[in-house]
């Protein structure tokens, strides 16, 4: 496919989507959600196909020399088709988010307000290489009332492509119009192109899903909105009035649960009020599951496995077993230091201190703050949203997990009498 | 001043409204309201310096020929700089938008979730001829704990000098920084541009105010979202069940009330179900309030005034006293009128049947929908926002009228038990 035709094809998948998401934002909750169980069904029926695709997809991928991680997040195998499938009723049990009245207020002329909720329209979502993303996602814009064009990394685009028969076997199932969710049908660099664009007005919205440089490249070149976060530099600072007790397995589990995903821990800021107490049990705590430590001048006096820090290590976000370390004068400099390394995603502190605790969770300009708790729970599952989109750090719409509420708009509806403006 | 100097100029600008925006964030309300209150004060202290300002201005556009109707934006008395304080005092009054607890929930293993309501950040404000809106936008931004960049038109250069003096005595007297509220100092148009660009990441959402040129510009060119409306294409639409009664004051009233603002109705459609009774009477009645009708070949039988509308006329924001009137077959072709002319600002339906009503309400995907009310009643004051920075239009953040809670982001307090993810 030339450049030409691909926006051609494009701008096709733009007026369907378009088309679309007028017919989504008028369907009752009981269709959709109808629809989103014809699409778990089908999904399971397809398994067969939805593997098969999947192994030519791991086999080209493997020859390629994708790493060992890459191609996990690739592969697919019974369970995770089940995965699938249940994450899409789990999303049918939801609540339905449009419609709910958010506000509602009588002015003294009589006039009736309420502001209501309304599908955003159409998502794009460009992710890379795990396909579940595919159904995920386009099941969540569905429960919005969104139409949803998916654009994946062109080493899954025969599993995205099963994936995207079985959604569109639910839609029709439910009588919905089967570009509700569109899968872009080339791996052609230039569709991505096309999407930033915001394909001549028909996408409101995009998020990608995926590395950094993906992020990046959508957050600088996209002409519309993006939900996203570029980094997750997240701290856990251990405060004056920390218990040892609680402090270890609430860092441990902060940075090493999980240190990949975009709520690990990064820095540990430790009071030089406690440094004496419980610096050195919670360096030993970190080195004893398996995290590798970087840390200023009185973190490297305490256990001879730390590492030296450099001022990039503050900067620095790992997504892998190493944590940096620092000892800090205070609350307010603790806040300082996060504020000018931290990248406003997930931040907490550690605490007795009620005081403490409250200025920490006022003062940290991050979407998600937390006491006394880890920063791994930055996660819409985690937070009850049953699913997320992706996790946003911009101010604006969205900020945090971004799951169905987030995934809506509103307009507002007033009722008079016949009243007439003075 | 060259290009070079305008672009170390504004970037001065954006550092220190970020840093005032971050002072500003944790700002308690009675601060914020004496500021408010000290402004209101300081203006109208410097009345005779803000007139003889306003003078110099007003002598200087009249020179260069400017018509009246600009004139008349541009020109301040002391009506006017008195309703300005006012204006301002109004704002301190209202409740404070930031910190209200949004939404609050606890999910099983204990965690305590907050979705708690804080600023955006830094307002961008791009006006035209109208100085007062300085005062306000100004005003409304520092209720919301937002630092405001405010770039008027440079033929209102010296009035807006004289009020942000006003303003940052204000802010001074309640202690708070004077980059709270910026003027651009300058009238250069490279000014604007970097404002556009977001100030190297100073700037978190542009608001445009003045005419159809500059919002189409600043939509254009923004690299950062922006809250604003191009057109105001309303439609009043006169359903089988309307009484005639009610009808023709509302549409009277939506058409004359103010015929330059956003929410004026342009376009009448009467159901042909009632077109045998009301047409007649409606047109009548608008042409009896000084208006010019437009209408189509059954418009055009009913009185000789009339002046044929062709296709152009459905798709014109007239701002004037000059409507178009069009016979619909019911209410879907009302509907897909104003899907296909419409501009999603503000739309209205007047009727007795409360079913139609509903569906009007449901199906029209405008920021405002209206049951038995004037289109006029679009604006924030109306909608007790107590003032506005303007209406949106687009789905993103903010749609209709633009009022203090809409100036805020929100982040997620979590607190825990020293709680760990399984």
């Amino acid at each position: 496919m030339d450049d030409g035709n691909v926006i051609a094809v494009m701008r096709k998948l733009g007026l369907a989507a378009r088309s679309a998401a007028r017919t989504l934002a008028l369907t009752p909750a009981a269709t959709k959600n109808a629809a989103l169980e014809a699409m778990a069904k089908a999904i399971l029926a397809a398994e067969h196909a939805i593997l098969a695709a999947n192994a030519l997809d791991v086999a080209d991928a493997t020859a390629k020399g994708q790493p060992p991680s890459f191609l996990d997040r690739l592969t697919l195998n019974e369970k995770r088709v089940g995965a699938m499938a249940q994450a899409i009723r789990d999303i049918a049990a939801l609540p339905d988010p449009v419609g709910r009245v958010l506000a509602h207020w009588r002015q003294p002329n009589g006039l009736e307000f309420e502001r209501v909720a309304t599908p955003l329209g159409v998502v794009g979502v460009i992710f890379e290489s795990r396909p579940n993303v595919y159904a995920d996602a386009g099941a969540l814009c569905l429960k919005a009332g969104n139409a949803s064009i998916l654009r994946g990394g062109s080493e899954s685009f025969r599993t995205c492509s099963e994936i995207a028969k079985a959604l569109r076997i639910g839609l029709h199932a439910a009588g919905l119009p089967e570009a509700a969710i569109q899968m872009v049908p080339t791996a052609e660099r230039s569709a991505v192109g096309a999407m930033l664009a915001g394909l001549e007005g028909a996408i409101d919205v995009l998020v990608p899903r995926g590395g950094k440089n993906l992020v990046a490249r959508v957050q600088a070149e996209a002409r519309v909105p993006v939900f996203a976060h570029l980094d997750g530099l997240n701290h856990t600072y251990v405060h004056a009035g920390a218990s040892l007790a609680m402090a270890i397995p609430v860092v441990v589990n902060a940075k090493m649960r999980r240190t990949g995903v975009c709520g690990s821990t990064e820095t540990l800021l430790v009071d030089q009020a406690v440094a004496p107490t419980h610096l050195k049990p919670l360096v030993k705590a970190l080195i004893e599951a398996g995290c590798e430590v970087r840390g200023d001048a009185r973190t490297l006096a305490v256990d001879p496995h730390v590492k030296p820090a450099d001022d990039k290590d503050w900067a620095t976000e790992y997504l892998d077993a190493i944590i940096s370390v620092k000892v800090v004068s205070g609350l307010d400099a603790a806040i300082a230091h996060i504020e000018r390394y931290g990248s406003h995603h997930t931040d907490a502190i550690i605490t007795d201190d009620q005081a403490a605790a409250d200025r920490f969770l006022a003062e940290v300009d991050s979407a998600i703050v937390l006491h006394n708790a880890s920063t791994q729970f930055a996660d819409g599952g985690e937070f009850g949203f049953g699913g997320e989109i992706g996790i946003a750090t911009g101010r604006m719409h969205a900020r945090g997990p971004v799951g169905t509420e987030q995934l809506c708009s509103f307009k507002y509806r007033v009722r008079g009498q016949g009243t007439t403006r003075p």
